[in-house]
């Protein structure tokens, strides 16, 4: 496309994608026509700090719509600075592809209008799923995707009507919002989710336990494994049905997850994929080559699964938005595939995961090896250093780096960051081998824990070192507890039938072990316990494994 | 090499490289003799974390040989846990290659002794530079390389002998030693560097020069351009003579650099490289196939410049140990070319960087652009929110990047690291802008700084939206003023002549600029000044440029 400056251009939503695209454009085509038209009143605000706003984190909602240089990002400032129209309170009820038009209709007086497009820009956003039957009233049962919602909270908790809150949906926003409720506010937090543990979309199951134990220790309530058969209202309560038993809260906030706002680009015949997403190619294009779909509303390849994911979050919309500006205006960038990066903060945990999970990276047919490990985030010698826990997935076979997902109260996001840099360029174990780190004590300790991890994952692989999931049962194997007598007598473990032997002893020690009985070696993170089956096989023990991360990953321990 | 059980290795040397290569040969062959030879009293001791003892955050000095697990890393340690055999005091005097033998000699008795190896492995490290002819006498002026040091100089800040230190170079060590001396102990410091700039290896200039004014800020005094003449100690008093003045101190520390302890590889005919390192191929091993070295001692070579360097780190020391302890084990680990990363927080800044600076990235012959930004570490609504400023370095041709410096309050290192992951893949700037961070409030901006910075790099590339650097002077230029009323009120620009008109309002305004004259656009970041330059040349401006980073990174501005 060249630079035609009598262009117009329809971008339908202004958040990220959209704001991102129209702006972007403006920039190569000064004299394009271009139009925002979007439904809702505020526009262009940080959904993802609505949380900080709840929690009281940050006082003014007006923080969540200004530039990094004090503005508010209204549409006055749009036409203004950035010289875009901007009609807000109108939604595009139908596409005419073959006129090049879309058909709108005001949201405050019905009013209808028609608008001519040479290109257009889907940037629809997702809509909150809710499970059928539920009165959302947004007052005492709500959902928490729009500014407004957020507001009557926070309003709500300000005038005491909350003491108590149920959350559907243990996800990312969820987590967030189960801290928000809590930490300044003091409310009574129960947390409910389908899956076998929460933050089910990012963490494993023996990770995600290990965040579960903290929440509690923060008095959130947690049900996992829980349907949510039912809300309902009676005046100032709202009960929520579970199988089990029933919650009596002063509000639910529903957070099980978002669908695409495809209907527009169904409805006009634009290819959907089976997540419910626009199709579009790297270019950000649908399958009309003149309506470019960015943001929540469409689905982006997988790199390592290869599959077709919706991901709907603000980092990926905003760079999608670029490349369908840049684009519009002669340019020539992409969006390549995705590997998913994601991270929390829950009260002072850290929680980061990147690339493919253990069950999806088998299903993705790969042979999947996983290891864990316990570290501190810097030199442990450094006053603040805190330890940080990590899971690392990767193919047997290849070496090939597949995920990462970590926690703890350390420095865990810059880990998975790095290592999703790995990942886009199909890394290996011997690429994370390979990574040079910025080392000082006060950022990292001489060797960074997630190169440590590829050391693990290669001894599991080339030596049989192998790890055992730190929450797995090891019922009938004699357990050799090689920590120091200190650690021993400080936090004992459950077990019956242990063997104490102080990892500084073991070489003197070994023969006091059983043959012929299964085994496994503890410490606090695993490395003690490792080396420690190194030379137990060298000594002929054969079944025998160490638990991975050591107890300190265990979950529920400290 | 396969498994020989009856091999034996020798390692001159007990710190990171030496014991990790032992300590790695040792569980790779149960049944080798495995000696290592330190002619030091401590060993594996964390010299990096030397200033920390000193500035007392590290209280005692067992914590900087303490394994993560909690035992003391001393000889009877590796003995009891590694199943290694250390010696201490002795100095190996000389290598005979044709006889396979190392000749000895104890530092408490004298006594000779000689030893076989099938393999060596040399970790002999490097030691301060000392300017010559001054008197260092471990006490009054000390160079800071072993723990004897530190321990003496921490004796002499708690009986009160210190009031006023001198030290000599202000690279990574000085830099953090000046924060050692005065942020507990209120020591006055004086830091002296020979080169234009502070942290030369670095940081380009301009970035060194905010480092400078921050220090200077924590009251450090800084003299840079500055050769230190001479050293005397009259007393109890000592004198650094500089070519305009004199400075009384009471103690002078000499941290001017280290140089390879290489002379014993010379002398029995091993390859040395122009760095005065020991010259290894990619397995770590020297001109002579049966001797390995790693450490501080050899050279290795810089992936983006292809030459040759000597980089004393501790995070490559130990990588470099595991690779010759897996091979020596019939492994097949190797060690790749180097980007050079580092990183040194100095009081509460964070300063970090990796790959080529500026005028190293020209020497290589690359295209060099640069590019700047400030920006803020996380969600600019985030109430932690610091501010970080970088510096991108790039070839303009190809698009490839080659170096990232970064400095400020915020979370540096981590775009540092990530960044570095992409040089190792020899990454480019549309691989920076299909990064994928993990994207939460607390941890980032929706879109993360670096690749923002990456997309400045491609507008000034492909639409020539020109930064100059923060520390340019920029006389003759009229310069216009984009920042907010309320900015420009409480923190007026030092330029007489003046164009003030907010980014907001220059689609309104821009024809009160006049035509024909150069100009430069100025704001607190960049962000709008570039956007305005890319206006304005739309207008017919056509000399016209922007301040990198914006106002905020011009050197000595808060």
């Amino acid at each position: 496309m060249t630079k035609d400056h009598t262009i117009s251009i329809i971008v339908v939503g202004a958040s990220a994608a959209g704001l991102r695209a129209a702006a972007r454009a403006r920039r190569r085509l000064p004299n394009a026509r271009i139009l925002v038209i979007d439904q809702g009143s505020f526009i262009s605000y940080a959904g993802c700090g609505m949380p900080y706003f709840v929690s009281g984190d940050i006082q003014s909602v007006d923080k969540l719509r200004t530039t990094p240089y004090g503005l508010i990002r209204d549409a006055n400032f749009f036409r203004e600075a950035k010289g875009l129209e901007v009609v807000t309170e109108t939604k595009v009820e139908r596409i005419d592809r073959d006129a090049h038009k879309v058909h709108c209709k005001s949201m405050k007086t019905g009013e209808a209008s028609v608008y001519s497009y040479d290109k257009l820009v889907l940037a629809t956003g997702a809509r909150p799923i809710v499970p059928p039957g539920v009165p959302v009233d947004n007052q005492r049962i709500t959902t928490f995707r729009r500014l407004e919602e957020a507001i009557s909270l926070k309003k709500s908790l300000e005038t005491g009507k909350i003491e108590k809150v149920g959350i559907i949906g243990g996800g990312l926003i969820g987590c967030e919002l189960a801290e928000a409720f809590s930490a300044l506010w003091g409310a009574k937090v129960v947390l409910i989710e389908a899956a076998p543990n929460i933050l089910p979309g990012v963490l494993d199951p023996e990770m995600a336990l290990a965040v579960e134990a903290y929440l509690k220790s923060e008095n959130v309530e947690i049900h996992t494994n829980c349907l949510c058969e039912d809300i309902t209202r009676a005046g100032e309560k709202v009960t929520i049905k579970i199988a089990q038993t029933n919650f009596e809260v002063d509000c639910a906030v529903i957070a099980v997850g978002v669908r695409p706002n495809s209907e527009l680009a169904a409805d006009c015949g634009l290819a959907i994929g089976k997540t419910g997403g626009v199709v579009v190619n790297d270019k950000m294009a649908t399958s009309d080559p003149n309506i470019f779909a960015a943001g929540d509303c469409v689905e982006v390849k997988h790199l390592i699964s290869g599959k077709s994911v919706n991901l709907p979050l603000g980092s990926l919309a905003n760079r999608q938005g670029r490349v369908i500006g840049s684009n519009l205006g002669g340019g020539n960038e992409w969006f390549g595939p995705v590997v998913g990066s994601a991270a929390v903060k829950l009260f002072d945990m850290n929680i980061a995961a990147t690339g493919l999970m253990e069950g999806s990276a088998r299903d993705a047919g790969f042979n999947v090896g996983c290891v864990w490990g316990t570290f501190t985030d810097r030199a442990d010698y450094y006053p603040e250093a805190q330890n940080i826990h990590f899971k690392l997935v990767f193919d047997r076979q290849s070496g090939r780096l597949l995920g990462l997902q970590g926690y703890g109260k350390g420095e865990v996001v810059k880990r998975v960051d790095v290592f999703s840099a790995l990942l886009k360029n199909e890394g290996k174990l011997e690429d994370l081998m390979d990574m040079e780190f910025a080392y000082a004590p006060p950022y990292a300790s001489a060797v960074d824990p997630i190169y440590t991890l590829a050391c693990i994952a290669r001894d599991a692989v080339l030596e049989e070192i192998q790890p055992i999931a730190p929450d797995s049962r090891y019922d009938g194997r004699v357990v050799i507890d090689l920590r120091r007598p200190d650690e021993m007598k400080s936090a004992p473990l459950p077990e019956k039938d242990i063997l104490e032997i102080p990892f500084e002893e073991i070489r003197r020690r070994w023969e006091e072990i059983p043959k012929n009985k299964p085994l496994i070696c503890i410490c606090a993170k695993g490395v003690r316990a490792a080396e420690s089956v190194r030379f137990l096989k060298e000594k002929g023990y054969s079944d025998i494994v160490y638990l991975g991360g050591g107890c300190l990953m265990k979950p529920g321990v400290k």
